[in-house]
């Protein structure tokens, strides 16, 4: 639970009433642009895509082999082969008329049409060649190795929706029906600031600041969600630089970050300068999310500043609670959402009473246990780094929860694809 | 179970057993090169890193306050507030040797040494000012609000390994240990030939040819999984062709794919012409997947030739089981993993009585059921896209099993970043 002092200066918000918010009260909305299909990859769709024609768009073969009258065959065996005459050959996907009569055979290869009259293909292997005839050894059956029209797409349906995101299988599909061009959603511009005089990314200074690191992380973690991150650099605990630097942010950013500076110290200027600035609409101050609590919103010329702290796994949480939903937004995706989720039970009785009205995030390690992960949590104040170091993701502790017993189930969630895999690939 | 037909012209091996013969025949190896950390995102380390310091260096503030001893803080309460003299202020991140007397406190921004005698931080709103005093409201405990030496990460600790894979945490942990140059793997080169007289690349041929696709795709897992891929066209069904093309791109690549003419026609030259090169080593005629089972493998000049299927899902298939694992391996991880998995159920009995002695990959679709996924099976043969269009990911069917009751444990396997995004925000 907040201590009463805190009360005083922080009016705490459920993060996703927040970013109710900014929605209501930002200009920020999704852009579509038109890009190739090829370089579409992780894109999200800005329109239903109706398959142009049926897949395949005739009866066609799935193997290199011969189409047949599957009647010819009933009584073919190895003992008493049939002989069927090849009346012809399409060796390329072709139009063609070829039709078949009784006791022939056509040879075609994968993907053309089947001649008139035939209704299966037997695979060029099972065949014996002799001369202009094959001798088939087995009987097949009506539709063996024949796709038929429309049997993997049928025309108009749409497999592609709007909001899907675009996987590699997307793109084959997008250029098989020639749909070269493609809307999709513009990636969102969002521009980082650090604040604070301690603060330095000049290597030269680090006698007497500190290098400046946490732009880089959070810019990471934009870049694998989808967003464009723009480093705008350190600027100091003053009121005029913090203004002067969330402004010009904004010329070519849709949302500007500010981290560090955002606590109740004397040198906490974001939350004092920006929320009273008469562009401003106040949003936030402080989220009912720990660690990360201090993160702070205010709507700027009509565009979100997200006022993140500097603690590091604070800076994480007000990342995955606040610019995540966003990036979602503009991404044309659903910004009630934030990361994928592994099931996972708890490998420990978990007690935690402070803060009980907000969201506790806990970062943990997966330990594969047979057929099921155990996540084992990672102590540490939040300023400390190696628990997300040593973290293959987070739990939430719910509001209003105390107490998670060992063996439940819990969602851990995963903040990125280069987690994943290192998750799954260090498993001995 | 493969027919006798089959048997004659391929010998299938198992997809592992692959990949070991492949590593045994060919000098692909990991590379190793020096890059920037703050381009190092999704990267495998090819180093230990220790940590050349503690972190924090010294006892540190953990918030903006006064350090003070909490001794002189036993008795203080709203009624009774007790009265400290500020003796000092440190503001920005110096180095210092102040130190308090009793019923002294210093101020102390976040992250800045503790002064000697001082073994407790309060932060400055929990503190009234008066004058040069400060009154403190309630008690702290010793160690309060103090981040000790080394608390996060001890001088030495390797928490950065060889062979992890660089996610945006490490990014900035890199940076505080101002490790800036890595060591990382380099990205496997991978170049791609499209084999058929059938394909084309060209728009204004699609009368009579189909557009190629196929290499698109698998050139997009590629990028996705870690390498780089290259595309270098298609090549008409000729024996001279396909080995001018395969050495052309083994020129500057670490392995070639080929995708098609690799089944048993009379157009299938990849194969007979590969194998029986002078420069070629066969590694398998055929693995035991299914789809893919006709994937076919050389060692050309000492770099593997993968010959991949054209029909999409046995593309897929050939490139989870062999691309993936030469990719993990060159990229300095396990050439024993594919991809990684979520938990889930089974939707429905199983019976697959076919290719028993194969690995069987079937495309599922996920369903969320309270706490868990259920995976449901899509249909359709190996030539169809839809499937996969429709598809959260795959479950294996191992060899030897010919059913899977309803309600049984499966892993599926995630192909892609996009994929799981994908998964988990099309859930309403």
């Amino acid at each position: 639970m907040p201590n009463n002092f805190l009360k005083i200066f922080f009016q705490y918000v459920a993060p996703e009433d927040a970013v109710e918010r900014i929605l209501g009260s930002s200009d920020i909305c999704p852009r579509i642009e038109v890009i190739d299909s090829l370089e579409s990859l992780g894109r999200v769709i800005a329109e239903d895509i109706p398959s142009p024609f049926s897949i395949p768009k005739e009866d066609v073969s799935h193997f290199d082999g011969y189409a047949v009258k599957s009647s010819d065959t009933v009584n073919a065996s190895t003992v008493n082969p049939v002989k069927l005459k090849i009346a012809g050959r399409i060796e390329s996907i072709i139009e063609h008329d070829l039709s078949i009569g009784d006791k022939e055979a056509v040879y075609v290869v994968t993907g053309v049409k089947i001649p008139r009259n035939a209704d299966a293909v037997i695979p060029v292997e099972r065949t014996r060649l002799i001369g202009d005839y094959i001798e088939i050894l087995e009987p097949c059956k009506k539709g063996d190795n024949i796709t038929f029209k429309g049997a993997d797409i049928a025309e108009g349906d749409i497999i592609l929706k709007k909001g899907s995101i675009i996987r590699p299988q997307d793109i084959k599909y997008l250029l098989e029906i020639r749909k070269f061009k493609i809307k999709v959603y513009a990636k969102p511009r969002i521009s980082l600031i650090a604040v604070g005089d301690e603060l330095t990314e000049n290597l030269d200074e680090l006698t007497h600041k500190k290098l400046e690191t946490s732009t880089k992380l959070v810019a990471n973690y934009i870049k694998e969600l989808g967003g464009i991150p723009k480093i705008m650099g350190v600027v100091p605990d003053d009121p005029e630089h913090i203004i002067k630097a969330v402004k010009n942010s904004l010329e070519d950013s849709d949302i500007c970050v500010t981290i560090g500076g955002i606590s109740l110290g004397v040198r906490d200027l974001c939350w004092r300068t920006l929320s009273k600035h008469p562009e401003s609409i106040p949003i936030a101050r402080g989220l009912r999310i720990q660690p990360g609590r201090a993160t702070s919103i205010v709507v700027f010329s009509k565009k979100p500043v997200v006022m993140l702290p500097g603690h590091v796994q604070s800076t994480i949480c007000g990342t995955i609670y606040i610019l995540i939903p966003l990036i979602y937004y503009m991404s044309g995706l659903s910004a009630r959402k934030i990361l994928p989720t592994i099931p996972a039970e708890i490998g420990e009785d978990i007690v935690v009473k402070e803060y009980k009205s907000f969201k506790r995030i806990r970062f943990v390690k997966l330990v594969k246990q047979k057929e099921k992960f155990i996540a084992n949590l990672l102590m540490g104040d939040s300023s400390m780094l190696s628990p997300i170091l040593k973290s293959d993701g987070f739990i939430e502790i719910p509001e209003g929860v105390e107490r998670i017993e060992k063996g439940s189930h819990v969602d851990v969630h995963i903040l990125s694809w280069s987690q994943l895999l290192q998750t799954f690939l260090k498993e001995s």
